[in-house]
């Protein structure tokens, strides 16, 4: 593997941009504006953990970039600069690298982010990819978990449980089922619907622990109960097809985690407005269910049931 | 260990400046001001490598601090806001969390920052801590790398080498010098002095890879030549001491790195001004070289030879 310095200025001062100096400083430089916040989140991914070693390199890269931009669009903002922290093993070849950093290059086209500095070192562990990610909106315009009012309705974007779902066909060597295995390599989040969320959504939050956490993160900083109605969550084909053959994997829908999806609330007056903008970014919306007063998430069945969650989704300890 | 969220809310909640939005959110918000430069460090710290297993849990969080606080500060900003990203161990116990978020605590006050947000995951491998610092300054000053003149004189702060002998006298059993234990596990970045250097330092860089490194990157930086005289380096009583008993360890001085001093060039004319800064802050300054034309940074003995340095500074690859 190349020295610290050669694989900077190999591998990654061309993904730099003007802010990060040609990665040639200590530091990035961001020019502030007025009238702007910066909205920032850091996600770490560690090798078998969050991603599979066996997963194509070029995916992993575009997936630790994928997370941030999942958690910035759910605010409503624009992806900007990221800050790359890459612990790898000694030994890592050049091959990975040159996969890395060209899916990487790859991913912030596709989410119109430029490289802005970080730091690479050795590692006795796995691989550790560590992202920061800025993203900017209008001053006061970002998207909180704490607005949702009784009242107001839930949504989800796209299908939920590919990922999940996608991850089990991987250990299951189920490996025809494409659509759920690219769901957990290479994840989506719904960038250009986020963004036209602000100033429509009350409140918002990414679906990466799992529906029912994360519309729980939600009630709970709003100080309000949700109810949910099992028939009403987007499933995809192939997902259902899954479910048919293995019913015990239902949980995954709602626990499963690595949606990246959306949930969030609006009033019931924003309906038409929702409709129109899930239209104009060409993105499936599902109304899922209602928040209450109260507190806590219910999932309800057909029947009106309350259907049993088993934990919050998806924790690490 | 407490689940993943209440091990936000117990240890880490407590230190989030109001851009954290109280570790609740999915990101942070944080409003940019006209006529501001955000200046962003990300350094990342691996158990073994960067720190050892057995140093003390409090000191290891506000070495992940010093180390980002000691790259801003060596472009002149003021830290600010740090996001943290954690990997454990699973297992990792109670008190272990308790010593690092009480040693974060002391550290952010120290310094004059508050954490904004972060991520906690569970690893397989040693414990990696990510640390991404946002300081400010006004715009467009930045004391950068590249505004080194021939003829400038060079500069350092405090100390050379007590880290890196820190270190070996950890590894050798020399458990008596207090002083360079310290500075390897509570390393001391020049804070105001650093943010002093603003409008007075042509070029500068903090000494993390070793002085001859990093003076090399401001000579890369600034397409100009170093020489420096190895009788001007300042050394501390401790490490003259240990110098005295191993002289095999002199290539420490200027190669160990960790040392988390600033490393900076100015034209003569600023030579009373730099004196009145390191007086008005209470630092150490040694006027150790100049800049040159050419390239490379040329390190000479008291008879004005060549000293051979072996290599660049600590490389991880």
């Amino acid at each position: 593997m190349a020295a610290e310095f050669d694989l900077i200025s190999r591998y990654f001062r061309p993904l730099a941009g003007p802010e990060g100096l040609r990665l040639t400083d200590d530091a990035a430089c961001v020019p502030q504006k007025k009238s702007v916040d910066s909205i920032v989140t850091k996600d770490l991914l560690i090798e078998g953990v969050h991603f599979r070693t066996q997963d194509p390199v070029d995916l992993i890269a575009r997936k630790a970039l994928a997370v941030n931009v999942s958690d910035c669009i759910a605010k409503g903002a624009t992806p900007r600069l990221y800050w790359l922290g890459l612990a790898l093993p000694r030994g890592t070849n050049d091959a990975w690298l040159t996969s890395f950093s060209s899916g990487l290059a790859a991913a912030q086209q596709e989410f119109g982010c430029s490289l802005a500095g970080g730091d690479t070192t050795a590692t006795t562990g796995p691989i550790v990819i560590s992202v920061t990610l800025m993203g900017t909106i209008p001053a006061g315009q970002m998207i909180p978990r704490s607005g949702a009012s009784e009242g107001d309705d839930i949504y989800v974007s796209g299908t939920l449980g590919d990922s999940a779902l996608g991850l089990w066909c991987l250990e299951n060597n189920e490996l025809d089922k494409f659509e759920l295995i690219s769901a957990y390599q290479r994840p989506n989040p719904p960038v250009l619907f986020g963004q036209s969320l602000k100033g429509v959504a009350s409140a918002a939050a990414d679906v990466s622990d799992g529906l029912i956490a994360d519309a729980g993160h939600i009630a709970a900083a709003s100080s309000v109960g949700m109810v949910i109605w099992q028939d009403k969550l987007p499933i995809s084909t192939q997902a259902t097809e899954v479910l048919q053959s293995s019913p015990d994997l239902w949980p995954r829908i709602w626990a499963g985690g690595d949606d990246y999806q959306i949930v969030f609330t609006a009033p019931m007056t924003a309906r038409g407005k929702i409709t129109s903008l899930a239209g104009e970014t060409g993105s499936r919306i599902s109304l899922i269910g209602k928040v209450s007063v109260g507190q806590g998430v219910q999932l309800l069945d057909q029947a009106g049931e309350i259907v049993q969650v088993a934990s919050g989704g998806y924790t690490h300890f």
